[in-house]
């Protein structure tokens, strides 16, 4: 990058140490949570939004692609620098600007890590639902951009559903502000959601005020095994039509319980085809007898064992089979594709039955898990990246395994974005009408096709917005 | 209108009965729930998406307004037609499509009466929370065009809560397929959430998936009275914090009560300062054990008098009162002026002082009552519109009401929309680099300015979008 573009930056930041060109730097801001690495030109960390906004008026004067960043735990490689990049490191900006019981909303720079803003509100007996599996590392504006949603979703709905309004700095150096404190708004376009898992492909969230509800008094957990996958299944839908809405329902096919129990004895029988996690929460008597009827239900459709948690505590306990899926996982072999699609509900057995289908047509192991309650699956493809021939039938069982979400009524993503890993499947899933006017979006907010350029659209919809 | 455009509409209707010119049909769609009223040049009766992409290919070509239409109940004036406009009404298209138990959604045309759907689904043993006032009346494409909410809302969610997917015919006759039938979808950006509250301004859905959820067993209800305003407010408030989240919690000011008390002798006493409707669903005896708790929190916050229902049907007899508001209302004037603003839940009290001096300075009769939960009030303003001095006065409260609303971190409207009628104070609520970026959104799908124009966005943002 040259030095007179650096120099601009510089002013922008007002700092010397909030940019960095250093390579040690470049190289510890060139990855995310996959296996891809590409470093940035520089690495620029504003405080601000005015900083923010100033690098963002360089960037767009410039034509300089800007990735904006948090902790880099995404899946999809959607924080992942392109070359010549800014890499926009938010992590800075973390701190808890406002806690109101009052109003029950939480204001936040996008830098605050997940589970820091659950625990901060939680002191006050409020409650932040959505819980990546990450959350203990990624950002709320990496919860933003991806629309992250986590476990408890199925009961509470995903990230969008929190948010009440954002500022957003934008290529240019504009800086916008949507929504507001109130939980009803209908004064003007919803930019807000719009805005929400666009994956910073349309401008810089810099500050979220997001809603807050009331904090659950108890949690209760039933950990149940099935001899078929299909029972599982149906108990899960058996559940939703009593009535029964679970705070979770996660699912973990037969491959993910075997690597769960080597990683920690639980206690998991191996030979079961699938395991199924339940909890519930509220009042603490309610939770209980919740529970129990969902304990009912699961030995009703063919549960060969239900274990009951009769405490939060031992609710926690059960949950930690659950917990433990990544680090298992991880173990089983040197690499991991992880996907991230969504199917109707009714579709969960054909979808499970395909992925193992598929694994075997291409040889792969696979683990399958996921929150079965909203249609949302991880299939977690093994492999080992330095073995071509291996990483071109993870590339075809991961397209493959698309084409089996969407021919099911399905989507491409559930919860980790579409990143540069998946951009080229965006046309078997999008209307192309809805995909030209999505591009047409785009470049109201980034006319140059500055902001993380490579992601989200597929390319030749991408390059037709310059 | 002329012939040529007369004959290329009726050309894509397909059918002569499907277009209206006599002068009473037009006169029959020339209203909507405000009392303003223009007639529209042609009233077109669609009953396809394909039908509707004709009409809108026809209007963007000859460049004449499209005015979308349900049951014309808004009380914004959102689908009151403008002058030379296409009035397209959408009633006839009122197919539920399809509703699915596995996948807990339905699928509707825009004509589907709200209160049809939620029949229809209940009898399935599931439910669809949203629901305004005029549910019996109201359809559910003018409640995506909205973003509808209703008492419900409080612990459910308003509209766009519910929306999975939506088909939307565009200026120029393309049809757009957006989102499907997963609960989570981050496939893309949501430009669902971005027509949902758009008001007809950007395109014309024609086809609605929404989100269903388990029908809720039981309801409870409490009415409680109170002396005092301000121990009503924080009622609600040491309920929420108490973990307490209500169905609804409605509020009646004064002069709400004696209304409804005249129009129907409910016993309720007239010389309290306010009503609070609780109401809590969910399994019977939790119900029943969460209306106890809620009736504790209310009589140590100060109220007069607490009555609870002890069934669903005794719930239902004191929902009476708060279902009686708009026709007791009625009969106090000739006619009135509903508002709809929305505050952040701890400014209600200030905010119901400052209307109460509103209508004091300006010499007004004024109803105040609406969704406390969730900070969104209806003060209503009682007129004759034959004296044009009092409309001035009026015209003047609003204006006042919005002011005082946004300056207590609130906004111009909670559920009800912009519409003609309050497109002028955008610049109030809403941040002017907002606003431009709205009319560039929707340059993007409707170029030539066809799409309902003079509502939502102010006159001179949505002039530069030509």
């Amino acid at each position: 990058m040259n030095a007179a573009i650096l120099s601009e930056l510089r002013a922008a930041v007002q700092d010397d140490i909030r940019l960095s060109v250093a390579p040690e730097d470049l190289a510890a801001y060139a990855y995310d949570g996959t296996w891809a690495e590409t470093a940035p030109a520089v690495v620029v960390h504003p405080d601000s939004s005015e900083q923010t906004a100033a690098v963002l008026r360089v960037a767009h004067a410039r034509r300089i692609p800007v990735v904006p960043r948090g902790s880099g735990t995404g899946l999809a490689g959607g924080s992942l620098p392109v070359p010549g990049a800014i890499c926009l490191n938010l992590a800075r900006m973390n701190r808890i600007i406002e806690i109101s019981r009052g109003d029950s909303l939480a204001i936040a720079q996008p830098g605050v890590v997940t589970q820091d803003l659950q625990q901060a509100v939680e002191k006050l007996g409020l409650f932040y639902p959505p819980d990546p599996a990450s959350s203990y590392q990624c950002t709320l504006g990496g919860n933003v951009a991806t629309n992250a949603g986590g476990p408890r979703c199925l009961k509470y709905g995903v990230t969008s559903d929190y948010v009440l309004g954002l500022t957003v700095c934008l290529p240019g150096g504009a800086i916008m502000r949507l929504g507001g404190r109130t939980i009803k708004n209908v004064t003007g376009y919803n930019l807000s959601q719009l805005i929400v898992g666009s994956e910073g492909t349309l401008g810089v969230v810099t500050e979220i005020v997001l809603r807050l509800i009331p904090r659950p008094d108890a949690e209760r957990t039933a950990l149940a095994t099935f001899s078929r996958m299909a029972d599982a299944c149906a108990a899960v839908g058996a559940m939703l039509s009593a009535g029964i809405v679970p705070l979770l329902a996660e699912l973990m096919d037969r491959a993910t319980i075997r690597a769960v129990e080597e990683f920690r004895s639980f206690g998991l029988p191996t030979d079961v085809e699938a395991l199924l996690l339940i909890a519930v929460d509220g009042d603490p008597a309610l939770a209980q007898s919740a529970i129990d009827s969902a304990a009912d239900i699961l030995r009703g459709a063919g549960a060969r064992d239900v274990r009951l948690s009769r405490s939060s505590e031992e609710s926690d306990a059960l949950g930690e089979a659950r917990r433990s899926v990544s680090p298992a996982i991880a173990r089983l072999a040197p690499h991991k594709l992880g996907e991230d699609v969504a199917v109707p509900r009714s579709r969960i057995p054909e979808m499970v039955a395909r992925l193992q289908d598929i694994a075997r047509e291409n040889a792969l192991d696979i683990v399958v898990y996921g929150h079965i309650g909203d249609g949302n699956l991880h299939p977690t493809l093994l492999c080992d990246r330095r073995d071509n021939a291996v990483m071109r039938r993870v590339e075809r069982a991961a397209g493959q395994m698309l084409e089996a979400a969407v021919a099911l009524g399905g989507t491409l993503s559930g919860e980790h974005g579409i990143g540069v890993f998946k951009r080229d499947y965006m046309r078997l899933a999008c209307d192309s009408e809805a995909l030209r006017r999505m591009a047409a979006v785009k470049r109201v907010f980034d006319p140059h096709g500055i902001m993380n350029p490579g992601k989200k659209l597929p390319e030749e919809i991408e390059k037709g917005a310059e």
